[in-house]
């Protein structure tokens, strides 16, 4: 046995032990009951993302493996099934819903259950309480994840109608991507109902109180590998958590690392990483919030497995992390120039950050003649073989997903539990209705 | 300072600890150090083995889904790398000599050090404080996983050498499959050492007490669904704990579903999910145990993942559990069947449990065509395709491990750690060797 590292390892056990539940918080300080909640979710963020990100971010120039935010902050884990009629895998609509109402439905519903009627979500709860609520997302404002939270449809479809009833929600902040839903003169009844509209994130600077609708892109954000910036979703996090905690009757706040899912759709792992770099950053925002504000509350969860991702495939026992972090773009927007120029090779290989064998480029070669998507296809192809990375589906997977947790109750929600109960505890935890409102007519006196 | 004091003494303050959650284990009753541990390793049994085994023994007629005993017990997640020189995704060796002692090593190393130093195990340790040692399995008894409890050696492909130095390990039982490396001069010296020698389950009940290797097939034992019958491992492990637990100084046990990463080698779903069964039975064995011996911890997890399982595959939002659960043979052993006769079809047809599609029986006459190996994997790609599983390795993957526990100091396993946390801790709830010599000794007078 190694006896120091047992040591230290116990040592360390005994100052964090008494602060388990709520990492790095003293409870001692912390009150039972949060006032402001906070769900994070990693779309499609399944066990092999978080595990995948850990060797990504590993420092090669250490003997350790560096721990990360998930790590720190694990406490349990979700099974993601929706309603029975839609079998075992579920969609993003459905485990929103489930994760905004505590109720499973079919997959595609937005906040609406097995019979299409409305379900009243957690967003509705705080806001009868008196409590600021947002959301800040790196999809359109209006995908399935935040209109779980703010609307009520049929079909996760139906984009333009839930943007139009974004408009009753009461959110008071409102950020991610999606302008094409936003016509002008929904923008305009949105100004009416005293939202200040922002489509830069330079303009974040310029939001100091009130209610707040940005929409920085068309339709999603875009790549963070592409931008080569990660700190995205962790600026608008940090917006939103400033507005938001200006409610004296405390808040509730969705944030999503939305493209995590939309790379994984890809089978894109260079794409996905970065994407969970962003996502992880924007978690150590909201830690360092719950660090400051020990009455807040942070769930961190999936609502999904995206594509069947493994860490080595094809019989290797080996992941290649160097090369992955190498990758200086998205093969997308990779494939996007080398289409367009024609000394391609140099670009790709420069893009890619490491050498290209004869073959390889042969086939790429022979890709790029068909077109884009075919050399987009080949170039993720040949960055999974090089770096063994597996894919089984375009889709969904039905495997449990993890749970994080810090701040007052983090407790509750360890080990195993249904994505329907994450929903039940934190809407549990709600202030009690009749109370808060007491207060909020005492303070308007 | 003196290291080893402060250690002991931070050991001792933890293990008094509150304990808060050692499922269905009634905290007042239960001593804060437990007497016995017993660990169980279901071998490749990644995050999607257990998901998918809640679904695969879902009873349709219920409206909710049914947990399981690893729902019931799930406390936190382990990662599995080995030592660095081997990369991120780990083999069965390195895993467990990582389980078994708390120090990373090479992948192949039997509880030796990267330098090929042996290393003590917690078996070892176990002995030096007069408990009793076993091992129950269904591999060979000296297949990688038990051999890093029992054995030292550079590499597990020793397994002659591995089986001969059982005889020096001191365990107590040794219980599974490997006849062919017990050769009879090897079996006289295991009763030289009064060890009591059985090779069939039927003669389990000649054993009371004392010493016993129990070797019941050649290599592994047969398959669960080719047995149809889920109860082997069960009976293996109900017979350890009889004996073990007459060691008034109490016991230290290493219980392993084996093959379900042999199945997940196989990418064959169907056999993998009946191994996850008998491994379940036996872990609800070991639960009962602990629930009527509250002095008993139990720490369940995997070595690492196998096959990169995913349920759901190819773009499906599904998983035809159904299908699955009709299937009465492996497909290794519908193929053996169906190459002996000529009207192969109705027999595979039956085997399988459902019709055949004019197209599937065609594909799989071809393959027959061409051999038994072939049929199998036809067999088994038909079986994947109907049920939606998919697979991306014939070998393992990185993803983190779920663990699970109960009884005294259970708590000390939730949340994030690595799988050489795992065994630190169980090497820190032993007895402290100086003062169970001492009662060893009075006991003697």
């Amino acid at each position: 046995m190694n006896l120091r590292k047992t040591c230290t390892w116990a040592l360390s056990a005994l100052v964090v032990l008494p602060l388990f539940a709520s990492a790095n918080i003293d409870i001692h300080e912390a009150p039972s009951r949060p006032k402001n909640m906070i769900i994070m979710i990693g779309d499609g963020m399944g066990p092999a993302y978080t595990s995948a990100y850990r060797y990504y971010q590993n420092n090669p120039d250490t003997e350790e493996i560096e721990q990360t935010v998930f790590d720190r902050l694990l406490v349990g884990m979700a099974s993601t099934y929706p309603a029975r009629q839609s079998g075992y895998v579920t969609d993003s609509a459905a485990s929103a819903t489930a994760l905004a109402t505590g109720v499973k439905s079919y997959n595609g519903a937005i906040s609406v259950d097995v019979d299409k009627r409305p379900l009243t979500t957690i967003m509705q709860m705080a806001k009868a309480r008196g409590m600021a609520t947002g959301v800040a997302v790196t999809a359109q404002v209006n995908h399935a994840t935040p209109a779980a939270f703010l609307a009520h449809n049929e079909s996760r479809r139906n984009y333009d109608a839930i943007a139009q009833s974004y408009l009753s929600s009461g959110a008071d902040v409102i950020l991610g991507g999606g302008q094409k839903y936003f016509p002008e003169d929904l923008l305009k009844q949105f100004s009416a109902k005293d939202y200040q509209h922002i489509s830069q994130l330079s303009q974040l600077d310029s939001l100091t109180q009130g209610k707040a609708l940005g929409l920085f892109a068309e339709v999603q954000l875009p790549w963070v590998i592409d931008q080569q910036d990660s700190t995205q979703l962790s600026l608008l996090t940090q917006k939103a958590l400033e507005l938001l905690s200006q409610n004296p009757n405390g808040f509730v706040l969705l944030v999503e690392g939305s493209l995590i899912d939309w790379a994984g759709h890809n089978n894109d792992i260079a794409t996905a990483m970065a994407e969970m770099h962003g996502f992880a950053n924007a978690i150590e925002v909201v830690e360092q919030y719950v660090r400051a504000n020990p009455d807040t509350l942070m769930v961190v969860t999936a609502d999904h497995n995206t594509g069947g991702l493994s860490i080595g495939a094809n019989g290797e026992y080996a992941w290649d992390t160097a090369l992955l972090k190498g990758i200086q773009a998205s093969p997308a927007s990779i494939a996007e120039l080398a289409i367009a120029i024609d000394d391609w090779q140099p670009l790709v290989s420069q893009k890619l950050g490491f050498e290209l064998k004869a073959e390889e480029l042969q086939s790429l070669g022979n890709a790029r003649m068909q077109g884009q998507v075919a050399l987009d296809t080949a170039l993720k192809q040949l960055i999974d073989n090089r770096s063994f990375t597996g894919w089984t589906t375009s889709g969904h997977t039905g495997v449990d997903v993890q749970v994080f947790a810090a701040g007052p109750a983090a407790d509750l929600f360890k080990g195993n539990q249904d994505n329907t109960d994450i929903a039940d505890k934190m809407i549990s935890l709600l202030p009690r209705a009749k109370q808060t409102l007491e207060v909020i007519s005492k303070d308007n006196k």
